[in-house]
């Protein structure tokens, strides 16, 4: 079996040997561009977003992942004025950062314009900020962009692909360094890292790297429905910024409300790992 | 697409749409008792027991599950002697509560008498410790079971399978009184309680009928890879028991060295839950 849509039925298999399958319904969008396979299609899970075959967001469980990339990070920030998400064209983790009414300047910059365009046109819940007129949209490769940047952002948020194909480069110890240059007094990174369950050995070589860059390197996991093994982990990383360290009382009040996932409870939770995710780290 | 295995995939397809696909190998058993198919087969997660074409367990990912049903109450009781399991046929649940050095007694009360004989020839490692002197087997309802039974437990753990087919009757109102009435002074306990993503209106239901019969009712969630939308939740009910109102530290220190998952720290998370699971609660 491959991955891809076959006789009515997306899968995904991971190399665990196991995976995810959809009832597909109508092929809504399907291209190649200059960097990977960018298709969009209907299914009970609303309509589903995969790029070269991965499996990167449903309109019915995408809040589990872009609710945690986005307020676990700028809940813990005291006032994020400026952020920066690279990949993310989808626009999901723009939409959860506006919810921060601190947010003056948001920076979005994903290599492949198919990607934005195709959100735009076909998942509008998700899409929906990336005309708001604090959003600037770069197409343009975060590798280069990041190379020059100086104490710039408040948060970042790397919101990639796989370390395989167009992501590759943003999972070495010089980006990681470039990202953190750019960051201003306080700044927090929040990186993508994977499945504990599947990707055991790239969470590894991932964590390996950005503890040589950041004197302060966490994980915290969460549930997302239809990425590989159910579960997920993101990289919280700083110069100074201790994970649970703050969380801004009243923004959380606020953006609670507007959440299927993220409250202080369940924020204060994510930190705390099963044996075999902390052995790996 | 059928649940089952075709074509050399293992696929089971939730309400929701979607669900998980397995590469499977070799067929190791295949029967149907009285009550439903039991099957078990190879694959890369290790070996998969299926029950009417429904994901029980894998060898590489049982320990999800089972750690979670056994040693959320089990830390949460002063003193647990007496342990009932009811379901559980695979035996993972009762290997993690005779960790617990103060157990003198475990009753495993599982309907079909198949599942216990197929998992000791094909899921050793999983069924190890059946043959304990302390484990008495019941081939037996359940339900039978338990409508006298009168202060004679510390701990019962519902470890059945969904509220359709022969599991139907363990998700009843009387079912939960007689299993309340079973409870010594200060008993717990958890049932297993579907996943908070997919089967929403039967949590719904199935907390409905517990918060009549036990004045506390809370639930928890974790991880289980390969079960629908990879996020499994548990009722935790008692007569005067809290969650999280104590746990044992010393068995915590000495059982959470030979766990995959359980420790300390994600037992006090396990409470936190996201904003919509709450709203169904």
């Amino acid at each position: 079996m491959i991955n891809g849509i076959e006789n009515g039925y997306y899968h995904e298999i991971n190399p665990a040997g196991f995976g995810v399958a959809i009832k597909a319904g109508k092929v809504l969008f399907s291209d190649k561009s200059e960097f990977q396979k960018v298709e969009i299609f209907e299914s009970e899970l609303g309509r589903v977003l995969t790029l070269d075959d991965l499996m990167m967001t449903t309109e019915k469980d995408e809040y589990h992942y872009h609710e945690m990339i986005a307020h676990i990070p700028m809940m813990n920030h005291k006032n994020p004025k400026s952020v920066l998400v690279i990949g993310g064209g989808d626009g999901g983790t723009v939409r959860e950062v506006l919810k921060h009414d601190t947010v003056e300047r948001v920076v979005l910059c994903e290599i492949d314009g198919m990607v934005i365009d195709a959100c735009k046109k076909y998942l509008p819940t998700i899409a929906c900020e990336l005309d708001n007129p604090k959003v600037e949209i770069l197409v343009q490769d975060a590798i280069e962009y990041i190379k020059d940047k100086k104490s710039e952002f408040d948060i970042v948020l790397i919101d990639s692909t796989d370390p395989m194909g167009p992501g590759e480069g943003l999972f070495t110890e010089e980006f990681y360094t470039n990202v953190k240059n750019s960051l201003k007094e306080g700044g927090i990174v929040v990186a993508q890292s994977e499945s504990p369950f599947v990707n055991k050995e790239e969470i590894k070589k991932m964590y390996n790297l950005l503890k040589k860059v950041f004197p302060i390197c966490s994980t915290y996991t969460s549930n997302i429905p239809t990425y590989p093994g159910g579960y997920w982990a993101w990289a919280f990383c700083s110069q100074s910024v201790e994970p649970l360290s703050y969380i801004d009382e009243r923004r959380c009040r606020e953006i609670t409300k507007t959440c299927k996932i993220y409250n202080k409870e369940y924020h204060l939770a994510r930190f705390a790992l099963p044996n075999y995710l902390k052995e790996i780290l």
